[in-house]
């Protein structure tokens, strides 16, 4: 199994367009060592030549390029990926598909509730129905992609941001609202959850012994983006559990045999991001490594 | 005024994330100087410090990473784009609004039309109301804008492509389909016309003695796509006149006394984008620039 992270960041990357602090400064700038993120998204492949791509971002197009795997490799129309799977609707995980056009070939995989959100929306429409199947899938249902065995599975979460105002204060949703994803290749088993909200208890024995989990880092704590003042707003408002803490990852993820721990979808106020950091270094005594664009990793 | 060309492609940029043929191989290698390119837009000022931006591609984010003008200045959150306007409804002119999240004011500019397109996708409800105010304009009135006196008018053209099983079989769409922008300020007048199907008498006319015109230039001729092998569909069915031959572009613009002519919204199969090429001699020849990403002009 290959694995490319293709964005790390959380919605609207690192920096934003519109962040001015002083961690986003030195990614505007590139100063010191940092190094400017896109939205995340990972893609897989079982025989590194048919590749998953888990969430279409809207840097997608920016992160093809930058990946030569993804890359058209014969014909004259041609792409390598060849299924995208969702596991939500929220804007940084969809609106690449806009950029997926015109008349290739793939499958786009999602719950009903998320493909549902696609065709309420006509500008989907770009994805012409005779090239691009959409594929809903049902949860804990193990599917076979691309040699794949990919299980999605609900996760505590929240509705997409742009569609708050549309659920009548159910801010949680439905189950299929917020996805993680269990692959398994070759003996190998990986998890993917980019949103959670809490860890129950259903969900760590789900990830005890497993081969790699990359998992919300979204913010080191709770009330991370109000002390920056840059906004108001708490990790658990936006469906986010923190790092740090008594309940947070770290605590959480102690005893869970996971052989390999990656945070993805990393907010742009979060320490991590600094190398030099304390808390860089503090994630790491917990066996945490911090996913970068570009990242592969092999199993 | 100042002038920032933020993409110089047609829509999928090129090289088109699917795209194999010689040309894009160049692009996707960065082979023989060849470069790649974002998605049409540009930024216009009139003081340096306050931007309007006009059409929001799906590269946006990309794009304001790669111009310093368009950074954020002070403050947490900030950005020097005080206004938006969109030429049309089509996907590469509106997605990149989807990247203007979270909670920064600016202003919306559009037709009815295209209003109604995103007011009919609630995933554009991520630009929050209370910050992005949405302005409708009216035809051939001049609006004021950051210092910038802004004309929208019509010109030939179609449909966005992703509302075109909903359009009837009507292709052409209203007046509001498709526009042409005169932007002026301090005694210069220039023009923005990323797409037009053909130019009509009151279009030439609109055109003399402009100090500069951006306009379309997707393909050298009706049928490049066909001849290159990676669409069924010619220029005219798509909206867009070409550059070449007798009824083309060059032959329209050859006694108007444009100061200055620069194609923008250049396809990925427009031999143009070849610098070794006779067409970019050709066009040269006839006066014409060819736009690229980064390109700045002052006048």
């Amino acid at each position: 199994m290959r694995i490319v992270v293709l964005g790390s960041a959380a919605g609207g990357g690192h920096p934003q367009w519109n962040c001015h602090t002083p961690a986003s400064l030195r990614a505007w700038r590139e100063d010191d060592g940092a190094s400017r993120r896109t939205q995340a998204s990972i893609a897989v492949s079982a025989d590194g030549e048919r590749w998953l791509l888990i969430n279409a971002s809207p840097d997608f197009r920016q992160q093809i390029l930058a990946t030569p795997a993804l890359w058209p490799q014969r014909d004259l129309r041609h792409s390598p990926i060849g299924a995208v799977l969702l596991t939500s609707g929220e804007i940084d995980h969809i609106a690449g598909l806009l950029s997926m056009r015109e008349s290739q070939r793939f499958d786009l995989y999602a719950s009903e509730r998320v493909l549902a959100v696609l065709a309420e929306n006509a500008i989907f429409d770009s994805l012409n129905p005779e090239y691009v199947a959409r594929k809903a899938f049902a949860l804990d249902q193990p599917l076979d992609l691309l040699g794949l065995r990919v299980t999605p599975f609900s996760v505590p979460g929240k509705v997409p941001l742009f569609m708050e105002s549309r659920s009548a204060g159910d801010l949680a949703g439905s189950a299929e609202e917020t996805l993680g994803l269990c692959i398994e290749h070759d003996g190998h088993r990986i998890f993917f959850i980019p949103g959670c909200a809490s860890m129950p208890q259903s969900l760590r024995q789900r990830l005890r012994g497993a081969a790699l989990v990359f998992f919300d880092g979204t913010l080191w704590r709770d009330d991370e983006m109000l002390v920056a003042g840059v906004s108001q707003k708490t990790g658990q408002r936006m469906g986010h559990m923190s790092i740090d803490g008594a309940g947070g990852t770290m605590a959480a993820f102690d005893d869970l045999d996971v052989a390999r721990k990656i945070f993805i979808h990393i907010n742009t106020t979060n320490p991590v991001l600094n190398a030099h950091a304390p808390e860089r270094a503090e994630a790491a005594a917990h066996g945490w490594e911090i996913s970068h664009d570009g990242m592969e990793i092999s199993l």
